[in-house]
């Protein structure tokens, strides 16, 4: 299946999670198997050929981070929500709309030096990518890139990482 | 890798989430492009050739259905948590040690008839396979069988799944 195919199955939902908000849903793209490996595989497209592994930020980045962990061979470490991993190594606060949030990073995940791509399913105002950079790179490593599938121009996301290579499948 | 090799980077944490528990951590495995390799592999083998999809469990089961997913070309189909699905089919409780917790479908991603494999990391009560279960046999689809890396024998998961085909890589 072409990419842009793939891409029409993108679900818009007005007003998720919030009144004016559209929520670009991916789960008809993952329902569909060949829509799902158009998406993959363009992902890998862009990935910065040093790469070794991916920082998949949960949960939704998980969807996607773990098949191109799987296609080609990177590690795959979950950047993950306070209180779901055993043991720590890191964590990093971002902002949220209303208060903050943190990314914590799994003890002994990352090593010094490694070349890693951040995975998540949509960039909005970068907070959450710009947290995982911190974490990856606090770590020793090395940012190759943000990939996501969407990116919400109009919140500045792609500002806020400025420095780092951000690649979007489609933006809006 | 063989796959007794990957299974020996489970993690042992005691005490978590909560003491007297020892928490078997995948994170090692993910990390190593790999064992997670075999690991995929080696849940494949076990799914029944009539699968059509994929339902992986929130949050770890995404780490491991979507790179199914990808590689075999399933349909790959998130059961969440509450509140994080814009447009939900059914819901389905289930209990937790203290008070219960729900697991969500969402919509038009399974179509009546359809074959279905639930993913997730570990078995243990089974209360969370069961309502993943509950929730594919309630949209009219057929589970093949419940799929994980780790099985909690003592805990009695897979007489409370009887009837379907259980299967896991490990079993402790």
């Amino acid at each position: 299946m072409k990419l842009e195919n793939a891409l029409k199955l993108l679900r818009e939902v007005p007003d998720f999670p919030r009144p004016g908000v559209v929520f670009r849903d991916l789960t008809p793209v993952l329902a569909d198997p060949d829509a799902l490996r158009a998406v993959v595989d363009a992902l890998q497209d862009d990935i910065h050929p040093d790469t070794q592994v991916v920082a998949a930020i949960e949960s939704r980045g998980f969807l996607l981070g773990a098949p191109l962990g799987y296609g080609w061979r990177y590690g795959v470490v979950p950047l993950r929500k306070p209180g779901k991993l055993p043991s720590v190594a890191d964590r990093e606060p971002y902002e949220l709309e209303y208060g903050t949030a943190e990314l914590e990073l799994p003890s002994e995940a990352i090593r010094p030096g490694q070349h890693v791509v951040i995975v998540d399913d949509v960039l909005a105002t970068g907070g959450t990518a710009e947290a995982a950079c911190t974490l990856v790179e606090r770590a020793g490593a090395i940012v190759t890139g943000v990939s996501v599938v969407l990116e919400i121009t109009a919140l500045g996301g792609r500002e806020r990482l400025a420095g780092r290579n951000v690649s979007a499948l489609l933006a809006v």
